[in-house]
């Protein structure tokens, strides 16, 4: 099966985005300078998969942040939603998680950047998920999107790596555990 | 003002114990033979204060752990509930979080360790905690109890610290920086 990777920061408290997809806390941290891993990271993927919200954020930047194909994931978004200038990058799917990581194996994927909070927390449950870079952002927000949602079992997580840069963001990179579940698969 | 301390676990998703206050799940971590940090942690205190939930679980425990003095947060236990065994070490109070902090300044603490959730979560609204450390264990829960709040403002952190222990826990050691309305006072 194709394995599905997260590289996403998370205030110390859980949140993604402000409640209103805000990012602005991400811009306090003096990051500049700094390698947190994302360019090897994407690198290693052969694709990108995210939901509507993600996609309605980034659509509208100036510069379209991805050279890897895009696969928005939405049941509600129209084929009109993708722009013309987009239409060799992206693509609209209403599959599945389990279904759409079978179809993309077919198409020979093995790695699958899965971004954006409610994605993440689907592809979870669907124990679609190999890998997790876990950036922490020193900073309590309060209130917010969270990066994790609800799960029918515990999800045990080896930690593999660790960084702390000066800014106090920490990166963590963990491998999930196969769930019982799996096992009996 | 007293500073007050945390010292606490958590899942990565962010909870401190199951909905049922349940902590089987630490125990699944091979932790043996670690030294975290809590010995030279509490030694640094001049007492504890903590919530009812948290007091109900450590009076149960055959040895009482703390040899430092106890206050237990309340505003609905009675005094009865503390048992003669434990009446040097425990008292008991419906002080609002700044008060207690006012009058335990002036019997000469200087740093308190604040456990619990809701007892942590107010004080952190109350900007009475200074120092945090966070030990993030490598497993989803999905569901519980959570370790941080809502909050009315943004809280900056300052990466003080960071440890990975071969089992995968995540140490973070983070000094609270003041806010506005403490550059006000």
């Amino acid at each position: 099966m194709v394995r599905g990777h997260v590289f996403i920061a998370q205030s110390l408290d859980g949140f993604i985005a402000r409640s209103d997809h805000e990012l602005d806390w991400l811009e306090k941290q003096p990051v500049e300078g700094e390698e947190h891993g994302y360019g090897e990271f994407v690198e290693g993927m052969d694709g990108i998969v995210m939901g509507s919200n993600t996609f309605k954020q980034v659509k509208n930047f100036e510069i379209w942040p991805y050279e890897k194909p895009v696969v928005v994931l939405s049941q509600s978004l129209p084929p009109e939603a993708i722009p013309d200038r987009l239409a060799d990058k992206v693509r609209l799917t209403r599959a599945r998680p389990f279904r759409l990581m079978q179809a993309l194996k077919e198409e020979g994927w093995n790695n699958v950047y899965v971004d954006g909070g409610s994605v993440i927390q689907s592809f979870m449950r669907a124990d679609l998920i190999r890998e997790m870079t876990v950036t922490t952002v020193p900073i309590l927000l309060g209130h917010g999107r969270r990066l994790f949602g609800a799960l029918d079992r515990d999800v045990d997580l080896k930690l593999e790596e660790v960084h702390a840069f000066p800014s106090g963001l920490v990166t963590t990179r963990y491998t999930v555990l196969p769930g019982e579940t799996s096992d009996a698969d």
